[in-house]
């Protein structure tokens, strides 16, 4: 068997995330609109800026690529109707007792810190935003968002988390006058 | 040295419990109204009763036992400042991006499905009933309530779940007019 | 739309799950000797008898019903070739550095207590018993088992957990000398 | 109240770590090796010095911190025996159905990807290196390392997963032969 690429760059992987974002009805300034609306609540020092590029880094990393491209896939499958047995209806209507879509978007969301766990749970249950249109939308004929409206909402929600790091981080490096030190060179 | 107890049976895990919370200011009624309100949302069917059942239910259970029990001792023993270290100011004081409590919480509220990560993250984030209250007494001078609002938030989270889990199951068993094999029994 | 059948009583669950794992090569027997391998190092009391119980109880639950069938129908799609993009390459060739499969088999395992993913853990990196069949299998051209593997030692390391459990809850009504009250009637 | 220093910056935050970690007999190249192991199986292109560089990173971020010293401190708020009712001699006895601490652990473990989680199950499990000196001393009268073992395991665990992310990284770029964008720029 022929050797398959399945390593791919950070560059890569964020255009190939943007992509098939976009293909499902996605873009990334309304996820980065979650996160602002999570975080201005908290300081006025948040900008949209921030939460763009926040979404972006997220895009580009590993474990989140998988994540975004198996959640969209399986999205398009379903909608397809390619799914055999009782898994092809339960992922087509969205059951509400369905947590495998819940599970990876709690493991996207972690990625700064647990609050963006909490942060998701927000998301998830009260719908902000994009989350509400696509699960609307997940409710037409030939449409599934059943994986798309938690993958999305955990992304805005790790987002979220991201910017709360950073304006600490701030905090933290006035306090003791030291050159800054980023909590991102992880 | 003496073998000392450390395995107690459900009962006796149940009336700790209770005890405890109790001893913090917390009773069941309390943390049930929190699972009424979200479940009652979506059916007419739920009733306080299995609410409370359902986090009597919780309450007997090892891993919550150890949960509960730790986190109001962690509270008590920042409120008479016997940590040391940087940690001692950090719980007392309820830092925003501290999340330890929160960790806690999602393994608690996940008991009867992920979709109990999600409901924890809406009372955390929202801060329903009880939660709410501990969450401002917290604030005063010499009461620290940082473990105790997640740790009630994730009960009440999961006792949400199962009720929501029983709605379903009494749902599949009319669908098949088949003798009960329920849920719980597992 | 017609109204589509998406809950299950749990016996239906439990066949279900058996014949999707009897199609992939899995028979319940074989998850049980994961579970009395590990467990009998640490008591002699375990038979295997109580861990097949304990797997078919797991089997017919809601969330592992959602996580089995989801699983062995991305396998199947994979080696049918029927993803899109760079994640059919991944899922077919069991990348490392791909976790989705391992989130999932985190969620089962937690099923009876944390221990369970840590037991997880041991039996995902160092491959028990018919997880390393599995994954041998799963090398060869046209079989993907990159997530029955990990649904599977998930399934064992749950298993595991429910019959430390119960040994547990026996030593604790011998020590009472009170009728019992079932650690798993929750 | 006057305001208490709760925000720190991640030199002091490292300093801070290795400071408490000293202190209960754990430096950084002990648990440095127990990565070097898990991933020289794999790759002959890890060096110690990588894994010494990844504990460090990882001891200086914020959820670490809260993890590390919460942690610390509960062993020894134990060994003094200050906590009251059941939950004292249940971690000073490091009870094995107790999971608190393998809770913490899997959340600091997840910290570059969910194969960290793996890792780390594998590590509590089979006790490696210095996790085993733990685990023996902690059992001696007077010194409890209930939450030491699997703090250290899971930092452990997630350099394992950094160095195996870095590998990737690199193979990635070669392919590419495109400029390194750093995938721990996150």
């Amino acid at each position: 068997m022929s050797k398959k690429k399945i390593i791919y760059t950070r560059a890569e992987m964020l255009k190939l995330n943007k992509d098939i974002l976009a293909k499902r009805g996605v873009d990334i300034e309304s996820i980065a609109e979650i996160s602002y609306q999570q975080q201005s609540k908290y300081s006025d020092q948040v900008s949209l800026n921030v939460c763009v590029e926040s979404v972006e880094k997220i895009l580009s990393l590993r474990d989140i690529f998988h994540h975004v491209q198996l959640a969209c896939e399986i999205d398009r499958l379903a909608e397809e109707g390619l799914f055999q047995g009782p898994i092809q209806d339960i992922i087509e209507q969205d059951f509400g007792l369905f947590g495998v879509d819940e599970t990876m978007g709690l493991d996207v969301s972690s990625l700064y810190g647990t609050i963006g766990q909490t942060n998701f749970g927000d998301i998830d249950v009260n719908k902000h935003g994009i989350v509400q249109k696509l699960n609307d939308a997940g409710k037409e004929e030939g449409i599934c968002h059943t994986f798309l409206d938690d993958i999305v909402g955990a992304i805005a929600a790790a987002a979220s988390t991201r910017v709360a790091q950073i304006l600490n981080e701030d905090l933290a490096s006035e306090d003791n006058g030291v050159e800054r030190f980023s909590i991102f060179d992880i």
